[in-house]
């Protein structure tokens, strides 16, 4: 993987001008305000990266506060043309938010208002640039719920959040991002603004532009307002932690689990190689021989969630289960959480840099994924960690290694390739919440055929027939062509 | 309102030998085998006619059987080229199934397999001809559960649920079909054949094909496939109904509950209008002096339904109900569902005519919307009955007169269209649940802009570049023309 594989040869002149974007600033300026617009050297550097480390330098970056200044530089960048790429908060997993082309970063940051949050139909409308965990305590504050929680929630914004359809734990009972986005204004490539679904429970006129836009990672237009469902907060949170020997019998219990009707609120899994990673870090007992841990949250009404916690455990206990703790307090919850919480940090000891892929297959099959992926990690002695959203068959791989050590980058390159394969095998599909961005965009091939790929191409080019938002993302979104 | 409103000016001539479809009935014939193809009178007539009682007789009707089939026909359709006009059991309610424009109907029922019910990960695979209530009957054997439940159920098939994005009762704590199609295989209409979506509980690689499918009305592709997610099937089931001497105490009380935390299977209402109308019918001592009554469902484990009943009748009691019964056997469950399911039964005594609309509102503007609907019934002299799912804020709307009377369907059709503007002021949508098909399409610019639309039927033209699948539906679907 190298960042060359994203040039667009039949784009290479597209930037008529583009070493000197520069001449078009004042124009830039004009429309969002001379102190909204930076080619500084360390700013454009700060906008190169998001959270897959890797950079792209910009020629500018520009700060909007409404929609009218998004739909004026749009304009501008069709007429002159020149590339525009949206950015949220730049917590991405994929690369969605890189100008791998250069041109112009639309930081969204400044549209931070909460518009109106509607507690008698448990709608919020906000605007994209709205930090994820900011808006939860805002809604919780008024007794409401906004179930999507990535884990980059105290950093990402809702905005990007729609773009690519952000998961997180709690989606195995609450669903992804998606589930919640009720109706948007966009404004689309091409500068126009239009407005989409609806502002009520139900709606059902014309084709679902709502959802097209959401996990159109950035390039099929810049989400300007999201109209939100809200949920009522759950009255209490109950915590637990299984413990299995074998990694079957924590997959067979989840299926169990799920299948007897009692959705919990998150079913995390950690594999023994995650155990060991933590305990490594942490020292604080985990059980190192154990095959697998889960970790569930159950939400309700404290009548039902003690019901539900004792069908769990008596589950639990029937599914080979060879310990089980129950939190008793907010305290012991948070502890049995942090095993959790630590496997990001504790993942570095391992290596200064981390590829990772949030595979999934069906919920069944975590097992043989789980075998495989061990016999993968022996064959090639790569370090490699597991664990992920168990009740959705999410997994998270993590390969920990330095890139500069280029064996090891390419065996890394190719163990992952050979994982994409294994789970499309197993039914499954290559990102359950990151996207496809620039890092999966080589593979996407492997997942959706070449008909859908042409009509996906088709769509973009609908939406942006000047190819200016976005560049590079997903199936390189190059121009359709006559084969297409 | 009338038929001449869907003739495309502009493909005038398209069916360049219109006249003589049957010309090409040996092509269909050699695709589908001959005893799969009908032009007789008969025939034709019972594929003319769907829910809205309006009838457009095809030319011809062809019976599939598998994918390839489909395609062969649409790549003949685009050859030719004449119009298809895919159809599942014809109990859409805005015409969506109707030949406005003749050509052929391509009826779907023999594709009437369920592949698969996966019982581990709660998902199935179907052919879009299985009929829902059948499907559910399958799946509820097996344990799980299907929820969308649209009012024709024991005749709709799965496929034209997917078509219209159907809902149901059940909406208001399951959501609508849009909720359960995690994966299509659709022919477009060129003839080739994709894959959309994923059989897991996540995917987000590529544009979301899935929902912009869900709810095109078959202008898009003809499904032959579907994959839908399953939950389990909830242990009981309890009913209530509620009297209140105000809708308003009624709509609050529904905002209540919901904001209480706990979402009942259904909140269904009715309006002393339809309470009267039934009682009428039925003389079964319903309250005709009530505003409205509450009619819900709660399900889940038997503790949870149990304390969740004690918590809706205190918030019943407190927002003010001056009866609430609840059922404590299944048969006094189906005697409180009677007045309900009454409801429509009893309307053609009012008239041999429906004119039915399903608006949604925000859940707290329903008393706005019942009493304007008051005033626009005493104001016109309108038969108006409504009823609908209260927790939704979904409410069903029905005129009944004789058609055959001029000036009353004259003076129905401008309620309509004071009706829908009502809506959109109070924030609402024109459809919730039934699509646009033809009898809403005159009003679709009420509530979509034209920017929007303009893109809605640029996306129609790259799926159907020469405008062959079932024409004259949602926006005319007319080719776009340079204004677009």
């Amino acid at each position: 993987m190298n960042l060359e594989l994203f040039t667009l040869p039949s784009n290479a002149d597209f930037l008529r001008d583009h070493q000197s974007l520069t001449s078009i600033i004042p124009k830039i300026e004009a429309i969002v305000g001379r102190e909204h617009v930076t080619t500084a050297a360390e700013d454009l550097l700060c906008y190169a990266y998001d959270a897959t480390n890797r950079h792209c330098r910009p020629d500018a970056v520009a700060f909007p506060a409404n929609t009218d200044e998004v739909s004026d530089i749009l304009k501008l960048a069709n007429e002159y043309p020149f590339f525009v790429v949206p950015r949220g908060a730049g917590t991405g997993m994929t690369g969605g938010a890189l100008a791998v082309q250069g041109g112009l970063v639309l930081v969204m940051t400044r549209f931070s208002r909460i518009l109106a949050i509607d507690t008698d139909n448990l709608v919020a409308e906000v605007e994209p640039g709205v930090v994820t965990g900011h808006f939860q305590e805002v809604v919780e504050e008024k007794g409401l719920f906004y179930p999507p929680d990535p884990s980059s929630a105290p950093y990402s914004t809702l905005g990007g959040n729609v773009a690519e359809c952000a998961g997180g734990p709690r989606a195995v009972k609450y669903g992804v991002t998606r589930d919640y986005v009720l109706g948007l204004e966009v404004v689309l490539p091409t500068g126009g603004i239009i407005r989409t679904g609806v502002r009520t429970a139900k709606g059902v006129v014309g084709y679902d532009l709502t959802r097209l836009m959401v996990g159109s990672e950035g390039t099929l237009g810049v989400i300007t307002k999201i109209v939100l469902r809200l949920f009522p907060l759950p009255e209490v949170v109950r915590t637990l932690s299984v413990v299995f020997s074998r990694i079957k019998d924590a997959a067979r219990t989840v299926c169990e689990i799920i299948r007897s009707g009692v959705v919990p609120r998150t079913v995390e899994y950690i594999d023994q190689s995650a155990i060991r990673c933590v305990e490594d870090y942490l020292d604080i007992g985990l059980p190192v021989d154990a095959g697998a841990m889960l970790l569930m949250d159950i939400d309700g009404s404290p009548s039902a969630v003690e019901a539900t916690l004792q069908h769990l455990v008596a589950i639990c206990d029937k599914g080979g289960a060879h310990q089980i703790k129950v939190a008793s307090s907010e305290q012991e919850a948070k502890d049995l959480w942090r095993a959790r919480q630590a496997i990001s940090p504790a993942l570095f000891r391992l290596g200064p840099d981390k590829i990772n892929e949030d595979i999934v297959v069906p919920r069944n099959r975590i097992p043989d994924m789980v075998e495989w992926i061990d016999e993968l990690r022996s064959r090639t002695g790569l370090t490699i960690v597991t664990f992920g959203h168990a009740g959705d068959g999410n997994i998270h791989f993590n390969i920990m290694l330095d890139r500069r050590d280029k064996e090891t980058l390419e065996k890394a390159e190719s163990a992952v390739e050979e994982l994409f394969g294994k789970t499309i095998a197993l039914g499954g599909t290559i990102s359950g919440e990151h996207g496809v961005g620039i890092t999966k965009a080589p593979y996407i091939g492997m997942e959706i055929g070449s008909e859908e790929l042409a009509l996906m191409k088709r769509i973009k080019a609908v939406f942006d027939p000047n190819g200016i938002l976005n560049p590079g993302k997903i199936f390189y979104a190059s121009p359709p062509t006559a084969d297409d």
